[in-house]
């Protein structure tokens, strides 16, 4: 079924054809939680943006530097802790960290760059 | 403070010295609630691998592709959708899925190689 806001499919599949039933079932079950969790990923994604925008920002008033090594490896150090509590792979965590912060730091120079006055009003001649 | 279980110090910063304190102050603040939240994404991370681990010894039970191209595209649709909603670049979503996806294949495809006879008990003369 379709939903009729979105036009998502949540029983899209290539496999569909040659899968038995029951079998068909159980994965559409389990991709209905995946497909939980993702919008929950989406939303708490946007909601640590607006957390590291917001540090952007301040970085940006006070001239500090986009990137502080020591705060990321500390994070890094507890992340790879917590995963293992979670019994996720460390080493997914911290490229899961990773990815997460080479966008935040792309974020703070984009705001940093925007608030020098020769970045206004796009490019010149 | 440094932290007695996990020895994660919050306050860890390469910006420590040239800061005015009540900057300091305002960003550990606003990195408490991003380490907060990095905390759920790890745990949620790793319900979501659970889930898609059934999906993978469901795959290699039944000898189905480790990849699965129709619901791939039906996920990114919905997840740029639902990044719009919650104000996140639709852009970052779909690289965020993309780069979960291929962590998925590779455990799929783990688990469908460990299943193969001549792939127990590990390398062979």
């Amino acid at each position: 079924m379709t939903h009729p806001r979105s036009g998502f499919d949540p029983s899209a599949s290539s496999l569909a054809g040659g899968v038995a039933p029951e079998v068909m079932a159980e994965l559409l079950s389990v991709r209905s939680s995946i497909d939980n969790i993702d919008a929950t990923l989406v939303y708490l994604l946007a909601e640590r943006f607006k957390a590291t925008q917001r540090v952007g920002h301040l970085k940006a008033e006070h001239d500090l530097p986009a990137g502080d090594p020591q705060r990321e490896a500390a994070q890094i150090a507890r992340l790879r802790m917590l995963a293992e509590e979670a019994q996720l792979d460390p080493a997914f965590a911290e490229k899961f960290l990773n990815f997460i912060i080479s966008e935040v730091i792309r974020h703070h120079q984009a705001i940093s760059e925007n608030r020098r006055p020769e970045a206004t009003g796009g490019p010149r001649a």
